[in-house]
């Protein structure tokens, strides 16, 4: 483990880690989770989570953003992991911040592109539910649920904003 | 410096940065760029860098989201360090990734809470424009102008999506 402490950088306004050997400093930045609520009419796709925390819990799929992809790619990419769902991104439904976990969570509307689901290795299960039978007592994090509850206010709109990047700078 | 080198750790399906030593793996994570578009009938504020990339090019006050606070609070405390302006969020005007920076951009819209604006240390100028004298030729940066059209096309109209955290969670 580098040897780092925490203190004020030269010209800088805050603590920092910084190498007691180097003066290397480590930016700390919060983290970007990124999933999407799918939806086909009126179900919505939740994965029984098979990690830790929250194992046996549900959730929507939803994962950290890797380097090198954007948003929807990175939401896309955590619909295969842990639902293996195929999916089209609408657009971005909800950006919540959980400031006490330095974390960002980017939520996306998106519908199959390709049918079918099975759970991936973080999944114990897979499953559509309707409104009515949501397990809201049983979900993994709150976050899981103010999602849930803005999908279902706005399910028949379309979504105009947020916008993401112009269609030339999309990958 | 600590002594990484990058390789797929055991059980996992990526390479990432490992310590020759002891093996910690220090995960890379996408940044998070807030800002906004702060506007004012038909004004928009525009910022005149003061630092590297791209001094003396025109910008949005916008920069890295620092650890415990929401993408609100950081978009505030930009417009403040920038422009020394307080500033009243409206919603979110934009989500864009710059996937070869693995960068992630956050873009508000928002009008002033306060009268009142001035370079900050950053900043050798601060300027409101209307539509028709944004200095184009002279962006810091493209997604400026995808912000600044974004916000143009949408001006008039509420920002309904993406929502931001419910009332009873945000800070």
């Amino acid at each position: 483990m580098p040897d780092f402490v925490r203190r004020v950088p030269e010209g800088q306004d805050r603590e920092r880690l910084v190498c007691r050997t180097c003066d290397y400093v480590a930016y700390e930045n919060p983290k970007i989770v990124v999933g999407s609520v799918i939806h086909d009419g009126d179900k919505v796709l939740l994965c029984r989570r098979a990690i830790e925390p929250r194992r046996g819990f549900w959730t929507i799929p939803a994962g950290y953003m890797e380097t090198g992809e954007t948003v929807a790619q990175g939401a896309e990419r955590e619909a295969w992991e842990e639902a293996r769902a195929r999916i089209a991104i609408e657009g971005v439904l909800a950006v919540y911040s959980i400031a006490e976990l330095s974390q960002v969570q980017i939520i996306f509307r998106a519908h199959w592109a390709q049918p079918g689901f099975a759970p991936g290795p973080e999944s114990l299960e897979v499953r559509q539910f309707i409104w009515e039978t949501i397990p809201w007592a049983a979900l993994a994090f709150s976050s899981v649920g103010w999602a849930l509850e803005t999908w279902h206010q706005g399910r028949l709109e379309p979504l105009p904003a947020a916008v993401l990047n112009p269609a030339e700078d999309r990958r």
